[in-house]
């Protein structure tokens, strides 16, 4: 691969803020990077398109500045509500992207994407990208075949095993422990009490609030604390578990030659830990008995600067894509 | 029972709209009734107050009119949103009803309350109300043991077997047939394009919408639907029918004596017909072998007209409650 002349730009815009970093590939300094933990607006069109650009050119100036470039060989820009933005946006964004950070090259990604790059980088594999919500996305990178996709839908039509599902399974048996119906778990009901108060006040807290599945998923932690001494909670871990397995099994490509596939995990939900995680492995050697699971290499900041190398080496092989990896040259 | 002097009011407001219906228990006549598709609204603080009497009383008035009547002896409401309306409004709203209609006794009731006395009048046992949403509540109607409530606590938190859980259910397994993740059925995938088009676009259709529930809703009889030839949908009505009868089991009263509590579902669920209700009849055997299952005599609105006329003869037995069922002499 021919060294590209110039730093290459990432960009991970996510529900927990903007991040950015600057790096010279032909050089093996630590990026420069930026942040702020205000995130990007998300609607159902996509992205904020302009408050993206807000957010992201004036500190991209700087990080160039600092590092003494006047352009970025290639930029790469990972964020969630990329892949639902609408055609018109899509049209406009690279155009002031390249104009105003002088990219050559440039790709716009799903965050799903950039998490795979930055749990596998190139490599074939299927990663589960799981917070708040959840994904799973595989690729062999045969020309021609592009990503296979799971899950992703959102708290209500799917992000089966995501932290809002788990949450939200804990809230329901927590009501349940209220109410005396089977399937309740008093430790839970308790924990559910110690962080919002009484329980019967919980829909009129919930109901209107905007963040809804973020705030199912701050319940999650306590799920996965109550796992060891109580058997709903356990419960409910098991069938997170089993849905993270599933979505990976539908997202992983078939057995190619002679290596396993690659299974890694990425995302805010691994500090749930050990209560969650021991029992994702054992349900991917269940499901996955073929692939290998692997901890991720690095998070979806790192994934985004791994294709603006790519890029900027005309070395990129993980399928461009009209809605998940946008690439203009 | 003395027979109370002058007609008695019920008026029943829910999702679908508001009813309300005039009758004199002394007389064999049916009931005057006007009835408004347009429902009132219902927020985190219970249900609009100024909006349900904007609503009530030009037609109780015209009612009272037609009926050659000056004034109730009773009048219950029954509204969705009754019981989280806050002590300030519950304080104002008995005050102008019986100012305006000349009422001498009042209730204010839960829908769900008033569904108990439709389905079951002042008989001791079980009632499910089940809509979009699902609340089992039950008595044994000794004093001082007041309402048994299971479940109601919303499509995030509860609702379980309900409409909208029906539905959602159905469309997860849409969206996992898509994926080619395991659980998923190709038949519920085909209706949900048929009803909503291409389900790649259901999230940005569905999460910005502020009825969800009912949107989710919408799609259980297709559920109910597919049952007959698909095993997804199938399990999805048996999982149902198993919150159904565990909601009511949590409901119900111990048994009491020698004859059996009786248990009934009222609501919109029910013209799911047979593939609901077949599993619905086997679970509640199952799980609540000592009770009876009986039809629903009546729907919430003849439930407010009952309650009305007890009132009136001074003769309510059903347990008065500070949320549920607000009595005002």
């Amino acid at each position: 691969m021919s060294l590209p002349a110039g730093p290459v730009l990432g960009v991970d815009s996510g529900g927990s803020g903007l991040r950015i970093a600057l790096t010279d590939p032909r050089t093996a300094g630590p990026p420069l990077t930026w942040s702020s933990p205000v995130p990007v607006g998300v609607g159902p069109r996509g992205i904020d398109a302009p408050g993206l650009l807000e957010g992201v050119l004036p500190a991209a100036r700087d990080l160039l500045a600092a590092a003494g470039a006047a352009h970025c060989a290639a930029v790469c820009v990972g964020a969630a509500g990329m892949a639902t933005l609408g055609d018109d946006l899509h049209a406009v964004l690279p155009g002031v992207l390249r104009a105003e950070l002088g990219a050559r090259r440039l790709a716009l990604a799903a965050d799903a994407v950039t998490a795979y790059a930055g749990a596998l980088g190139q490599r074939p594999g299927v990663v589960v990208a799981a917070g708040t919500g959840l994904i799973a996305l595989g690729t062999d990178l045969r020309p021609g075949t592009g990503w296979r996709r799971a899950d992703g839908w959102g708290h209500l039509l799917g992000d089966c095993g995501s932290g809002a599902w788990i949450g939200r399974a804990g809230l329901e048996a927590a009501m349940r422990a209220l109410d005396g119906r089977d399937g309740g778990s008093p430790a839970l009901l308790q924990r559910a009490e110690a962080l919002f108060g009484p329980v019967c006040g919980l829909p009129a807290m919930l109901y209107p609030r905007q963040d809804r599945p973020a705030v199912l998923a701050s319940f999650a932690p306590e799920v996965a604390r109550c796992a060891g001494s109580d058997a709903v909670a356990a419960g409910i871990l098991r069938a997170a578990a089993g849905h993270i397995a599933v979505a990976a099994a539908a997202a992983c490509p078939p057995p190619g030659g002679t290596s396993a596939r690659e299974v890694a995990l990425t995302g805010g939900l691994l500090h749930l830990g050990e209560p969650l995680l021991g029992p994702v492995h054992e349900e991917l050697r269940a499901r996955l008995p073929h692939a290998r699971p692997v901890p991720a290499q690095g998070d979806p900041l790192q994934g985004a600067l791994r294709v603006a190398t790519a890029l900027a080496a005309d070395d990129l092989t993980l399928p461009a894509d009209g809605a998940l990896l946008r690439v203009v040259h």
